[in-house]
């Protein structure tokens, strides 16, 4: 389906709605003594915070009085069906291992598209106060020094780019190798951002991002927003990724496909 | 030497000017496209920005006009001798690979304290606004949100614990290694931070931070907060950390001697 320009205002500006809504839900938790988190996994540490339900929950509230016929799929509460071919997918807090230890690179990822995939993407980090919006019409910071323009850099050559990745260890043993033999050739690799990092592609600020073994609602919100912002994000064969799994976000095309042909040949 | 309560007042009012004039320095720069960076070492990518150097220049400039007669050990401008007996060790920007890929977890590190080490420690975080002071009289965050007395964590096992640590590498393999069999025992480990996992440590969010190869003013302000939110920092043989090198900051003394036990069985 194709999304119009007037929808398009009018879905960011609920897409801006569900973002406040979130921010007013998870900001009393943020670092309080009290969190509460349990383990959502039996072999691992996935740690869910009573802010995680309690924000997509007021999103959820959010899209019943304002998009009710739209369909959602959201990381705590599953999918809901809908009637309009659009889904909202929502993430109340990505990265809820910075969450519980008080870092503030977590955010609240929110996405709205159709089967083909995200068309509005946002990455809210509500302490700090930072907004990154994209969409067909483009992409914009609100933070905390003001309002601006999000794009993503220009070509430059691996060896001057750098790569962020959450994990050291990125999935699975292959997948790990191939990610660190394009980060070799990087000037400098990071870790630890959570969706900080397709945050920081969007502003302009970094070159790569690749991550493995994500999940829907990971990735729509950080597509629409790099998109809006000039860049490109692709699984590691360069085919759709907003169904999640391994994933390149790239500020351009030029170095999308040099870091693309390095996990090719290395998978 | 001691210093008085009516000196730490006095001396907390100063840091304070000296971080409030670094960050007007340093805040035009964040995000900016016209970064300039250099190489520092020919053998690795240690980036100083033009900011680095306006901060630090502030900051001495402020010292030149509220305490003349102290001494200055500064990362770019090295050390400037004094009469006092006390020391200003300033590190303008630290986690200069943060800013320049714009992730908001470098700091400004301010100390001031004599040959035993630092009385008084902040860690200044700029564009989030956050500012971490520690002292004698307790530690504070202004943020944000507003403001809170700062307290570490209470004792808690290894096996529940949070540590971080700036580069999964830390330092030579030796080192490396032991880091890895300290977080082997702990619940969740977190890199890629800088002088923020301080921060975190003195906000009573994480339990330990284990670093090497540090420098003295990439790790005096850290301990001013620190120990004035009533965490312990030390060399990994339990001595003194304010000259920099291998260092573990604990949020109370049983964890910082089940994390040393371990440490010192494995180098």
């Amino acid at each position: 389906m194709t999304v119009s320009h007037d929808q398009i205002a009018a879905l960011t500006e609920v897409a801006h709605a569900l973002a406040d809504a979130a921010r007013q839900a998870i900001l009393p938790h943020f670092r309080s003594v009290d969190l509460v988190s349990d383990n959502k996994l039996d072999d691992g540490f996935d740690p869910v915070t009573v802010a995680d339900r309690a924000a997509e929950q007021a999103m959820r509230d959010v899209l019943a009085a304002l998009r009710p016929d739209d369909a959602i799929l959201g990381e705590e509460f599953g999918a809901t069906s809908g009637t309009t071919g659009l889904t909202w997918v929502l993430d109340p807090i990505d990265g809820t291992r910075a969450f519980i230890s008080g870092t503030p690179t977590w955010g609240v990822l929110i996405a709205v598209g159709d089967d083909a995939g995200p068309v509005i993407g946002v990455i809210d980090q509500p302490y700090i106060g930072e907004r990154f919006t994209g969409s067909p019409a483009g992409a914009d910071l609100q933070g905390p020094h003001g309002n601006s323009t999000l794009k993503t850099r220009g070509p430059r050559p691996l060896s001057e780019a750098t790569i962020f990745t959450t994990f050291p260890e990125v999935g699975t043993t292959a997948e790990a190798k191939a990610f660190h033999a394009v980060a070799g050739q990087t000037r400098l690799t990071r870790y630890g951002m959570d969706c900080y990092a397709y945050a920081l592609l969007a502003a302009g600020q970094i070159d790569l991002v690749i991550e493995a073994q994500l999940n829907a609602y990971d990735i729509q919100g950080p597509i629409g927003v790099i998109q809006g912002a000039g860049g490109i994000v692709t699984d590691w064969a360069g085919g759709p990724a907003h169904n999640g799994g391994r994933v390149i976000a790239a500020a351009n095309a030029d170095i999308h496909k040099a870091a693309l042909a390095i996990l090719e040949e290395h998978l």
